[in-house]
């Protein structure tokens, strides 16, 4: 997108559709996927802007908080019929955009006048999502330029809080893991033991011993062996599985059994 | 609190505090303590209100969203010192103060205009707080009359989305038991076995065999057994514990174990 449209999209959306929004609120997205053995979240790179942003955006007053968040992440990114999560809602009194981003919303050659409602204080109400890697082929619009997968345990500088963001969803996927199919969200169709076994050890946030997490999962009939991979130049590959949804759904049951 | 002297506090508050404050976004508080059995919520009685609600209130815009959730709670009930968790914001777009209550401070003799600030539509963001109901003493104040301790498995009618809050709650501390000190926050210092199984089998909202639970809990090591208590009348009473803090924390790992 070019300054002139970019200018003339920015202009339109201070002077008319602000109005029509809650103002100091916004909504941000921490989208998870899993991609070469990392656990990855898509940042968004601004038009003109050093740093990568989460997908954000804000709501209207006749909406309901969880359609706007599908709303912005559509709008952001393309992305459509994606499980959203609410995880936390973030409100520290120095939630302002950042002079940089300002400056560049300035430079376009907005009136700083109009541009009031965008440089107030923020808080944001953020919400998780899991997709899958393969399927997922984000496009992203308005203010941004391009899009990455990042890795979570290696993220590069973003913008305000939004790192602080990450990191508690990422808390809130390890409390989530036992009553959300995160397994099931994450991984390919077809995956491998030792892929789940990384998934699990960069959520969990620990070492867990392959052995007993291999004997646990089979033992769980969560699992549904595919056919043998064939041994390449005498490597046997690891086996192939897939998820028995019925099975995993009953395994979630939401309640916690702690041995009784 | 007369009619007159709360006159004067909303026309003050609607006059000079909310130009000061976030509009559209409150704080609502669920507090529990536990007490003869049962699980019990702190609801307030507003003035010429029917229905209870639960203490709510506004954010200062140089206020940290935290720190206007205790302010808020001694405020409205003279609490301090509370570990206040967030746990979901609510976001409806029919969030509206109910026409009763926008009638009585109408008919207060406010400024309607004034009171335009009041009846925006609100999205609130939840807290809860764990309290030792033999330790707390609340003592309400502004636009309540009183207050009440309810049995959350028996509410009686509240404001607007309220016993959704009060169960969106729960359901968190039916996920935070593995990770939260619940049972420290609630029992008594002294307390039984059987009250302590009582407290489980609420929040996690199913039934739990008294002899595993028993068991599980003897074997954990987080109870000090007192004193056996003294048989009355033939009938023996059961033996009173308390809490080994430190054992208790060490098996909060915050740590989902999963048996890997």
């Amino acid at each position: 997108m070019n300054q002139e449209a970019l200018r003339t999209e920015v202009a339109h959306f201070l002077e008319f559709e602000t109005q029509k929004m809650i103002p100091q609120l916004s909504i941000d997205c921490v989208i998870f996927s899993f991609h070469a053995d990392k656990l990855k979240v898509l940042l968004l790179k601004g038009i003109n802007q050093e740093k990568l942003n989460l997908p954000s955006g804000f709501i209207y007053q006749d909406e309901n908080i969880d359609t706007a968040a599908l709303r912005n992440l559509k709008e952001r990114t393309g992305l459509d019929q994606v499980f959203l999560q609410q995880f936390h809602t973030f409100g520290k009194p120095t939630r302002y955009f950042p002079d940089q981003l300002q400056e560049a919303i300035l430079s376009l050659g907005i009136d700083a006048k109009k541009a009031d409602w965008l440089f107030q204080r923020f808080v944001t109400i953020g919400y998780y999502a899991l997709v899958n890697y393969q399927q997922t082929n984000p496009q992203p619009s308005l203010f941004s330029e391009g899009f990455a997968w990042e890795d979570v345990e290696d993220l590069p500088p973003l913008i305000l809080d939004h790192q602080a963001l990450v990191e508690t969803a990422l808390e809130t996927l390890k409390k989530d893991i036992l009553t959300q199919p995160i397994g099931l969200k994450l991984l390919p169709d077809n995956f491998t033991i030792p892929q789940f076994h990384q998934l699990y050890e960069i959520i969990l946030q620990r070492k867990i011993d392959r052995r007993n997490f291999r004997k646990k999962m089979l033992l769980s009939n969560i699992l549904i062996p595919l056919n043998e991979q064939k041994a390449i130049k005498g490597h046997r590959l690891p086996n192939l599985y897939r998820f028995d949804e019925a099975a995993y759904a009953l395994s979630l049951s939401g309640e916690v059994k702690m041995g009784f």
